[in-house]
């Protein structure tokens, strides 16, 4: 039997024999009894395995080391012991797999730098036994809110050919011997018969799907090249992408809003004792901020509005607020602080956003919206897309891009064209807001980043 | 409203205004009167909207063409046409987007190798509005099954540094400029530092999660540069890939026809139109066929024995079946029609086989299951994993791999081993069994495949 379902059948299995298999987490001996720290992973609190010398196999049992795995027999009793409700007097316990005292996973304070280095093991570990499992869980709370409202989950190709996408560096993939590359490359005789790369957004194929199911979303792997190395930037990163037809930009909005409070109030519910731990460990306050957010109601206000109060607050910026501009960190930092939650900041000047958002009809913004969330900075990215032909077409050579080459996007609004609406949301960095693990490298299960594909 | 809303909600909407946004599919038009074949893509079957020279627009109403996007007010009643019970009255139609007469997606016949030039498109036929819907609705079933037991869903690696999982051939990923080589290469000023690749599998990260959690499982892309024009071959597909600690070959097979028959179960009462349209159009029988597996019991034999039928058989074989050797596609075909249903064929030669599988101790076979399944041939492969140390390491230096290489993967079986085991499930192959649809080009939204990376 596996935790989870112990934990289900309590009531049931008390004071009956149960059979556990798992792994030895922690392992307190004293001189005559003993306390075994045991997890198979399934549920977030381990179980207590108690023994005493009345155990004909007491030596045995005691000299079992942090990090083996056993198969226990022991009965389910009520625990006196401060820390837990349940624990299994052990009958009987067999050794499956021995552990080496250089285990590199001792119970003991470890930095997050340190399991890194262990990223295979790290999963054990109590940290990111709830980052993972809020991980999982969110994932399925995503999957969820989008199904149940009738949208189509698309799988977004991740090699395209396509390279106009403008939204960063690319990677390349290709089956050409490197080693035989004498200056000209024939890409004629690259697996695809053309330069081929990994996608860095799945927006434009979910605009297809949109103009044939109206309410799609995508979910999954997107890659940057980008040679950064943040607390906040991996070359391989999840998204959602969701792209919903009739659709104008305060639609789009208030389904991101919606979602939002969706992921979080299911990781509240599901990963009660995760987020308790990592209230205490990693982020005071956690569950707090996250009920907060639940509860509030998110800002709206233009580009515009946002310099105006940034230009009249009395702070000396390191970066000037300007019309037209983009803004900084700690111009996000301040407006999510200023209105005491979460900020839509809408209408951005078309001249620092892409090619496909909605043009306002001022001539000089686009129908575009950054979610600001206090402690995180920008979480969301969503626009209307522009449905005119003409209008398209103008600014895509306007930024000298070739029309020819995303005729099949173009197209889209010559055959029975639409009002609709997107967003992005990076999944790690809602984890990073969920978890209170401040560093992208420790919210993916193995990261890829500068000089580092380990594991 | 979305009709999908609409559809839940016919009986307090019957006889009263409602308002919808979507494209004409088909417009038939009488001197009179006429109809409208409309969608929204939200439900698979379509709303018919009629209207008649009562109407003050009816000349304007009669000249919206196929493709076209329009918003209509009416009266939803019901309807005393064949083919629907309820329709729309329309009162107002306007004109959203509008629609050439040169749009490609005329209501006539179509091949899909036509669908397939024109991929953007090909969505809003009701061929891959049937097959994609099911697409989204067999994904949602498989996150379903795992997670309502307790599986953490894990996000493998897609980009890896290493190439000794020994699959198949891999994609090479990498920032270094093509043009500019001469020879040898430095990977050391390439993105990672080193060479890397496009995964062909996530299991061998997987069971480090199945050493952390016990139950894991994968659902993502993966990748293949195989350059084979079949209509099983895509160089990128999904993968589920479940790793289950302390469960033996018998344990995964049980999971294994367990969720198969949720999935299909699952679909045949989520998709009931879209298979009804599937089993008319493309596959004679499919509901039947689906049925039957649920209700089926899946045999379990070994290869040795696989091998004795196809010899004791009176057929003439194209490839002689043979102790020790892989079986032919004819093979497949004969067991699975001899037995009259799916069966795992267990115990394989271990020489075909990869260097992961359990040994069993005739020191011949490895505790391996493909399941075959009929008129699909192989849907999954599973095993249990060696989880020793010594016979891994042994193994490995027979197929001549560098354990060195894998020090992390045979780690896991230094630091607190266990019997496990997994399989991989091809997400395409599935949904060439589920929608009859037989080339794995048109059950993916935009294929890869060999010289073809469009939109």
């Amino acid at each position: 039997m596996y935790l989870r379902e112990l934990k289900e059948k309590k009531e049931e299995f008390l004071n009956q024999e149960v059979k556990l298999s798992g792994w030895i987490r922690n392992h307190r001996r004293q001189k005559d009894f003993g306390f075994i720290d045991f997890s198979d992973g399934t549920d977030f609190l381990h179980m207590q395995l108690v023994y005493d010398r009345e155990i004909a196999d007491f030596e045995k049992i005691s000299s079992l080391k942090n990090g083996v795995s056993i198969e226990v027999v022991g009965i389910l009793q009520e625990s006196s012991g401060a820390g837990q409700d349940y624990e299994v007097a052990i009958k009987k316990v067999t050794l499956l797999g021995d552990c080496p005292d250089d285990y590199p996973l001792q119970p003991k304070p470890h930095t997050k730098e340190f399991f890194r280095t262990i990223g295979y093991l790290r999963p054990r570990a109590n940290l990111f036994q709830a980052v993972f499992r809020i991980r999982s869980l969110a994932s399925m709370a995503i999957h969820e809110y989008f199904q149940s409202r009738g949208y189509i989950y698309l799988h977004a190709p991740l090699i395209t050919g396509s390279d106009c996408e403008g939204a960063g560096e690319m990677f390349q993939v290709t089956t050409l011997p490197l080693e035989k590359l004498k200056g000209e490359v024939d890409y004629k005789k690259d697996f695809f018969g053309k330069k081929a790369g990994l996608t860095v957004s799945g927006q434009l194929q979910g605009e297809t799907f949109a103009m044939a199911f109206s309410k799609i979303y995508t979910f999954g792997p997107t890659f940057r090249a980008e040679d950064s190395n943040t607390k906040t930037h991996a070359a391989e990163f999840w998204m959602i992408e969701p792209e919903v037809a009739f659709c104008d930009l305060n639609g789009i909005m208030d389904i991101q809003e919606d979602m939002l409070k969706y992921i979080v109030q299911t990781v509240l519910e599901k990963a009660k004792e995760e987020l308790k731990f990592l209230d205490r460990f990693e982020e005071k306050g956690l569950i707090e901020k996250l009920t907060n957010l639940v509860n509030s109601k998110f800002t709206r206000i233009t580009h515009e509005e946002v310099i105006n109060i940034l230009k009249n607050a009395d702070v000396k910026w390191e970066f000037e607020p300007a019309y037209g501009e983009d803004i900084a960190k700690e111009h996000e930092k301040y407006i999510t602080e200023y209105f005491k939650g979460p900020v839509f900041i809408t209408n951005w000047p078309k001249d620092i956003k892409a090619f496909y958002m909605k043009q306002n009809s001022d001539g000089k913004t686009v129908a575009a919206a950054d979610l600001e969330i206090p402690g995180v900075g920008e979480l969301m990215g969503g626009s209307q897309r522009e449905e005119d032909y003409d209008k398209l077409i103008t600014r895509m050579q306007e930024l000298s891009m070739d029309p020819k080459e995303m005729e099949w996007y173009l197209n889209l609004r010559k055959y029975g064209t639409c009002v609709h609406s997107g967003f992005g949301m990076g999944f790690e960095r809602l984890l990073i807001y969920l978890t209170g693990v401040d560093n992208i490298r420790d919210v993916i299960p193995f990261p890829r980043t500068p000089r580092n594909c380990e594991f």
